[in-house]
């Protein structure tokens, strides 16, 4: 087991069994999204957590690559208030949002459970889909959609990283 | 020790030991960090791993935050490659390399080092700073840098999530 397993074991899951997922599991996984830093701490990520599955089926019809949402036992909206992200930016709002989603994923995996990250932002029809769903007032931007379910595939543990990405300034 | 305590322990570190980080451990941050999921899996991250420390300096000078940046022993800058990103759009970009810089911190954390994450974009004299620095082309877009070392400083792990953020729809 290499020290960085945890992270290189996290994989997108789209296929569950059928098991809920339990109330306190789910507020573990939120306690370590909002772990993530933010810009100036300001914290502007907000989370829908939906269970209702007709509710997760009429999300699904906005997102392309999430046709098995209905199939999660949960699906967790993350949103940013514009509002409170620092300076009002939105480029600091994506940026924490998408801290905190990465640590909802790791937990997620570190807990023995599957998820996929749906991408909304910036799609313009993903999140009028989203924000009518949810009846959002202007200042709260849906970022992404995350089922989560216990895994009925278990693809191996992956390092994809390239060295040409990587300059050695030395 | 908590199943997710791997998330709750990272905490932003600005005091560092003079002890060297070696090459192999920056590469193995670099492949947790590249292992995170990007939109379309087109990883457009690209990192640029810094150890002198008159390039530090010279970074450090146009960061209000990072005036500690040069006491630490390696810095790594985060861009993204804009042509690279799906669709070409700076929101999938900056998701992508803020879930990647949140891999990096945590495989930080989990390695027994410290880090700080330093906010550059949207800022854009920082980013204007960071690409004359390193003459860097026109796709290639500084979004944060990471100062990291072994930590001089040990603060408590900690859960500041708000339940007020979360809604739940049922």
């Amino acid at each position: 087991m290499n020290n960085l397993d945890f992270i290189f074991q996290r994989r997108s899951i789209r296929k569950y069994t059928g098991e809920a997922v339990d109330k306190k599991t789910i507020e573990q996984l939120l306690s370590a999204a909002m772990s993530a830093p933010s810009a100036c701490a300001k914290d502007p990520w907000r989370f829908i957590v939906v269970h209702n599955k007709e509710t997760l089926q009429k999300i699904s019809e906005g997102l392309p690559n999430g046709k098995f949402l209905p199939d999660a036992p949960v699906g967790i909206v993350i949103c940013g208030d514009i509002e409170s992200a620092h300076a009002n930016e939105l480029s600091y709002m994506l940026q924490d949002c998408s801290a905190a989603i990465e640590n909802l994923l790791l937990a997620v995996t570190a807990l023995g459970l599957g998820a996929c990250w749906l991408g909304v932002h910036p799609r313009e029809d993903r999140v009028k889909h989203i924000k009518t769903i949810f009846k959002l007032p202007e200042n709260i931007i849906p970022v992404g959609v995350i089922a989560i379910g216990y895994p009925a595939e278990t693809p191996a543990p992956r390092q994809r990283g390239k060295a040409e990405y990587i300059t050695w300034h030395d």
